[in-house]
């Protein structure tokens, strides 16, 4: 967990969207700026919670506060080109529930694969809950955030990797391909699916077929379906 | 969404340990029944909130609820014996988080299979929450609720089935089993797995093979690997 404290800074990374757990603010504590932080922050979808000036001088280690302190996500996030040594790589396009979210992490790492690519905007970043989620598994599985997926995924294409984009009106089904010894699976967001440039951007649309009368999994039920089947041909001789 | 109000059919209700979503208590009401009633919920986990009158006669429907009012999960529970006639069943030994039981009564319809087994202790109950995690597969897919997972198991072995419970000390891989025509999936609470009793009821035990660093899955990610793994070797021709 990182500790940000005082105005400017916390300021400046709810500016630069960087992903916070919650905002402490003074009780007590007033004014123009703190209100501009507060405005920010709830366009940002980021907690505010009002504290006694005891739990804030606690957690920013000294009284220099200016009333205010940021609980960001400890981790840094990874750069994409740090991913390229692995076989296996899932890009998310806008999976917005943080359990969700870690729920894919640590399946992924359980998988195999070497990292996860999210989007900046309109998706859960990496906080508290993620991590829990996670169980553990954030600490082995880089995760990169990029502004725009669809760049992302035509960096991956150059660097050799095929793009399997998981939609339930794809032409195959996941368990009858031959996956590539580079693969990104492509997962869309709960209840929307991909988008359509995203869609475009992939190499094959791939589905699970299922029974029954309902007509998707939940998000990382069909990531956890889907990388284990890579996984096993992977590992097969 | 089952309504009861009234001192005597909500104490009967916690009692019988009836599945509840959460008893409301009129603001400023009270008395020694009403309290037995809030410790009886506290024991049995359920969420009471004060709320002011005219919220409690707008749920009766009538102004006659004696200030408390209980809202129930709609769905009978089936008795297992209407359950024989499905080549998959699944049974819960103690999922307690309703999301993932409602991700797995999702699943486990999208993989075909004819129902669920849960036990009535320390396990989630079918609430508002499970079903909106289950998109809607509650409808379609029956719930048993058992005061006894292992005399169940028992009773769908003399049935004709045979019985595979997830375990990360299995002797076999999911994906390398023949699944019997009749197949019963055992999965075990989040973070506990299978009880020791539990354990030896069934058949085989069966693990998913696991690259990285953390030992398990989410419980539901690991119902549909080995559910869709079976309906997968189910629709094989």
């Amino acid at each position: 967990m990182s500790v940000l404290s005082g105005i400017h800074p916390v300021a400046e990374a709810l500016r630069a969207a960087r992903p916070l757990d919650r905002i402490l603010i003074a009780q007590g504590a007033g004014g123009p700026r703190l209100q501009e932080i507060i405005d920010l922050a709830r366009r940002a979808g980021v907690p505010v919670r009002f504290e006694p000036r005891s739990a804030l001088e606690r957690l920013a280690g000294s009284s220099a506060h200016q009333g205010i302190v940021a609980l960001g996500a400890a981790r840094q996030y990874a750069e994409i080109d740090s991913l390229l040594e692995s076989s296996l790589l899932v890009v998310l396009d806008g999976v917005e529930d943080p359990h969700n979210l870690g729920a894919i992490v640590r399946t992924a790492h359980a998988a195999g694969a070497g990292g996860i690519v999210i989007p900046e905007r309109r998706a859960a970043s990496v906080t508290d809950v993620v991590a829990k989620a996670a169980a553990g598994a954030l600490e082995h599985l880089p995760v990169a955030r990029v502004s725009n997926v669809n760049r992302a995924l035509e960096e991956l294409k150059r660097a050799g990797y095929w793009i399997y984009g998981l939609d339930e009106r794809g032409a195959e089904t996941y368990d009858r391909i031959d996956y590539a010894a580079r693969s990104v699976i492509v997962l869309g967001g709960e209840g929307k699916g991909l988008h359509e440039q995203v869609r475009k951007h992939c190499d094959l649309l791939v589905r699970i077929p299922m029974a029954g009368k309902i007509s998707s999994l939940n998000v990382s039920v069909a990531a956890g379906i889907v990388l284990f089947e890579w996984r096993k041909r992977a590992a097969a001789p």
